[in-house]
């Protein structure tokens, strides 16, 4: 049932997760850079967000005035991807374009499954509604420890309301992610993240000559 | 799997449901003053609504700044619901008050489902996961044609998302609540709305003593 995006459309979809402090912005950016040097046209997007509706969802998620219930948060995120797929990704897939996300579905399974508490059978069917099963091409997961994790962000003046959690949160995302990645071998690249930036990009760029010359 | 909230619970809930036009303001607090004349407490509220998330998610349904794709709509209206549920509607029937709630979930089939042509079977299955099977244990199906409400409509200033929406839409809308009256015909009392007040609060005294004495 899920089909990575290029089984269906012309173009492929590479998406990019992990816990805070992993590089993830640097790392993105990198990524299209590569794709573009090899030609194709890109587009870089994020979750939850991407679309207006998905952008004010965000700032719902990230700063809200009072309570979110985790069912709740889990609901907002897979409105803001239903929009997201259906007026800007699948078009994008659509018209022969590599899009590279700033996390995906595998990340409500961490942060909502994971760290929330919430039934993996109900995100699954959750995630089934929404996208059909559109799964990526090519995932990269950047993964550091706890500790990594921590002093990376100590540098931050504010932070929202997923990085204020105290780390047993992320230790439990992180596990997910981990189990995510056991589960699903042949979609999701493993980088240590950890390492200086040169080693960390020279195996996301092994990770995309893969897909590229597929 | 789906139970009335007094299967469960000490309290119990009554949902006021029915397209624009058909009285539900002024009907509500005639039910709200009903069940406290018989000695209930009664909680008011709304959907979408009834939480601060809540308002800012019907905000966001009612006054978009740009398009929202119907799975969107549909789940932003269960990411409301169950933060409605589980902080607001759950707590007051546990605590024994009586719940007068402005529309539930027979709103997202007429509204979604119908108005929006989601299939029967995405909703029910959202419908399990966010409600957990939670029924209204009446519920009062207040029923106009499409001319009445459209006429009563014709005095507002400024209108929302949903009532700048095309007779058509409204049409489908009622149909699909015409069509859950006629299944759940113990739990949805269909009341002609389009006499004169006096007569619409007789039939809903007589449906609120059935409920009241039961």
């Amino acid at each position: 049932m899920n089909r990575p995006a290029s089984a269906r459309e012309p173009g492929r979809l590479i998406t990019v997760e992990g816990i805070e402090g992993v590089g993830k912005s640097t790392n993105l950016a990198f990524v299209a850079e590569e794709l573009r040097r090899a030609g194709h046209e890109v587009l870089s997007t994020r979750e939850p967000g991407g679309t207006p509706l998905g952008e004010k969802i965000r700032e719902l998620l990230l700063r809200p005035d009072g309570e979110i219930v985790p069912m709740a948060e889990l609901l907002l995120m897979y409105a803001a991807r239903a929009a997201h797929i259906e007026t800007v990704i699948r078009p994008a897939l659509q018209a022969g374009r590599w899009v590279v996300c700033d996390r995906f579905t595998d990340a409500s399974h961490a942060y909502q499954g994971g760290g929330r508490g919430i039934a993996r059978d109900t995100i699954e069917t959750l995630d089934q509604l929404v996208t059909g099963g559109l799964r990526a091409d090519l995932t990269l997961l950047l993964d550091v420890s706890l500790e990594v994790s921590v002093s990376r962000q100590s540098g931050r003046a504010e932070r929202d309301r997923f990085e204020r959690e105290a780390s047993p949160f992320f230790s439990r995302v992180r596990a997910r992610y981990l189990e995510l990645a056991r589960q699903y071998p042949e979609r999701i690249r493993l980088i240590d993240a950890a390492r200086a930036l040169p080693e960390v990009k020279a195996d996301i760029s092994r990770a995309l000559q893969d897909i590229l010359f597929k």
